[in-house]
């Protein structure tokens, strides 16, 4: 079996999303801990593999592949079966609106959010947590009438949007009153081969 | 041939990502303009369609799909060939590097200003050009080494990602110091079947 390498941070939820998809595909990975704290991730030889100098990163046999969601894609094609990640138009399209949520919405949401409280960012936190109001509220009422976020099973998506989601307390947001998200990750904590991180919101 | 409808408007970026798409694969598209103004697309009918309230939406036989990338990939799975897309899981991550890329920094960078100079919205503009001046830094140093963003042809990673780049200048950016980005641009208004939009910029 071929090795996949992690250029990974432990606290990282974009980390955390290669690591429990891997778990959930039962592929071993070697962690490579990139010493952020030191910025090893803005000079040699991180930025070689990675120009934008974010964790991230994934080796596989020559293979080097930046950006947490564009890594769930590649290992859905290469190791996955089409469950996780359908290739007929209508449900690659459905998982991919997920993919850009978790890009795009749940990044200046709670991922902002947590960046500020957590690790100190300067960056505004009051607009983050209202980003984060506005795209928790969409997803409780997609998650109120859908188990799953795309196609009514587990999917990429599920596993993209999760960890932030899940996280929003070190942001300073309660999920108490979303019991549909609550009740969507005590579901993917029940997935075989679930995996958790440090910190990750225990559904009661 | 099926009737293809996209939700429109006209100034905005992601929905010319779309219209340009369809242009270059030669798919005649119904454009039903949005009128934002008027707050259509925060009520019914609109936001049943997508309930995030945001433009482009395409409709194509019953399947209704929200958010700019995730249409371009239905597109290129639907009516592309994998010159655009390629299913292998090593081509295909790749490409998605860039969508993300769309989704993520140019949204925050180049796509804001302009957010912010040509329609008013309130959000921290200062923070917005330094996000662009990075992002544009990384595109330029990439584009002078590569003709396109991925794969070494043309893919929806350059039609997703051009367009608030080409646009930089309606948020107070200017392309001047970034040559190779220009010519990029340049290479893909050669592209056959290729539309333009109100105030794109012209390359030289």
């Amino acid at each position: 079996m071929a090795e996949l390498k992690l250029h990974d941070l432990e606290p990282s939820g974009n980390c955390y999303k290669v690591r429990l998809f891997c778990a959930l595909l039962g592929r071993p990975l070697n962690l490579e801990p990139v010493d952020l704290m030191g910025g090893a991730h803005k000079r040699s030889p991180f930025v070689d593999k990675n120009p934008f100098g974010q964790i991230p990163v994934l080796e596989d046999s020559g293979v080097v592949l930046r950006n947490s969601q564009a890594i769930l894609v590649y290992l859905a094609r290469k190791y996955g079966d089409e469950s996780w990640l359908p290739i007929d138009a209508t449900g690659m399209g459905e998982v991919m609106t997920w993919l850009m949520t978790a890009e795009n919405e749940i990044a200046r949401g709670p991922a902002d959010a947590r960046l500020h409280d957590k690790f100190g960012f300067k960056l505004d936190v009051h607009q983050a947590r209202e980003n984060a109001a506005h795209i928790l509220g969409l997803m409780e009422e997609h998650l109120a009438k859908n188990n799953w976020l795309a196609l009514g099973r587990p999917t990429i998506a599920d596993i993209a949007c999760m960890p932030y989601v899940a996280l929003s307390h070190e942001g300073g947001i309660s999920l108490e009153p979303f019991p549909a998200i609550r009740a969507w990750i005590t579901r993917i904590k029940a997935l075989p081969g679930f995996i958790s991180m440090p910190a990750l919101w225990d559904a009661p």
